[in-house]
């Protein structure tokens, strides 16, 4: 083992590591109310489809979606914005990651997962580390699109040897 | 720290790193209805206990489980299969691997946690990467079966200095 | 790249991963009743807030909370404790990871979301390996003490470039 394998070993666990940092970060940075932080997860020109409600683009345009009524009404009355574990895939500079995504509410004194989806994150290595290019997310209610999300090369697993 | 101290610090991150990039396929592999995919996480005389419903051993009916009408239903109807993180134990070339596993049903327009359990995963590493050799599920309704597949040794987590 | 340098990466890598194992112990641990286990997380002065139930310190008040009557008959009952990844900040010997616990209990033949929090973990690097010096946790019902938990600093996710 040389010094060039080393450092391509390191630097794939590292980018593994950034990727799943950079999503755990996003629910606490939505739940805190946080748009500005969690903005900063997407690239500059990267985008959000939010599903059903169509796709913003910008880091303006992201962060309205967490100052926006809908959102701070979740907040008043409590919710959780839960992300569990992504299969990532590294490919160079970019990274696909996927995963579910859990919405609970609470009102009258009880949560409710009212918005179960999954999700797909496109990144992208930047200047500044990895971001977000693009999220789609959908709600998994029987459509085929939110399922189509999940879907994943069969190369995956098998890769990480 | 020489060569051989790296290499070995490198493995057991990188074995960590492929268990659970393992595990966090299943769900998306299950909600996508990839019976194959998700079939290919384990080893090929790898079995499935699945709390309830028997046990199941190597691909073909591994993948039955995900072709078959429960599956097929519930996907019809919105559905997703949400893994927790995993508490990992490295042991050479065995390990485990322990957590919860949620699934959520959609129903009338609302989502239902309906079946919340605990996994014990053993896994194996394989001429391909890491394996599932067993994957052993319960239903955390009271019964102690299921609390036991949670018991970890003493040492897990002190010893991962 | 000299050994200097990838011993410092390594170690990080290894920090960030022996924090993900201590907090993913968690949830197991708590649904397996395995009190003396939970409690061997934390440091010995450790200590944990309880969203509205005070906060207690050491290691025999901390499994007192897993072995007093209102988690054994969560237990009995049926529960799961799901904590989500966390989102980590290494600062040197210290760190600070934030996510999300649901904890579900069965009941009448139902899971029910019944307490869903934020929590902030702070963590100190031990003699014997990273341990939890302070956990405080509160349940995510609209109140401002809960959101702040999960707020971080702006410099958490570029940092890990």
């Amino acid at each position: 083992m040389d010094i060039a394998e080393i450092a391509a070993r390191l630097r794939a666990l590292e980018d593994r590591e950034a990727i799943r940092a950079l999503i755990a970060a996003y629910g606490p940075l939505a739940d805190a109310g946080d748009s500005a932080g969690l903005a900063a997860l997407w690239a500059e020109d990267g985008s959000y489809g939010v599903g059903g409600m169509g796709t913003v683009k910008g880091h303006v345009a992201i962060a309205g979606l967490i100052d926006g009524p809908t959102h701070r009404a979740l907040m008043a009355n409590g919710c959780a914005h839960l992300l569990g574990p992504v299969a990532i895939e590294l490919d160079g500079d970019r990274a696909t990651a996927r995963g579910h995504s859990v919405v609970f509410r609470h009102s009258d004194g009880r949560f409710e997962a009212f918005r179960v989806s999954a999700n797909r994150w496109d990144l992208v290595r930047t200047a500044d580390g990895w971001r977000v290019s693009h999220r789609e997310n959908a709600v998994l209610d029987g459509n085929e699109v939110a399922r189509a999300l999940l879907a994943q090369p069969a190369i995956c697993p098998p890769s990480m040897v």
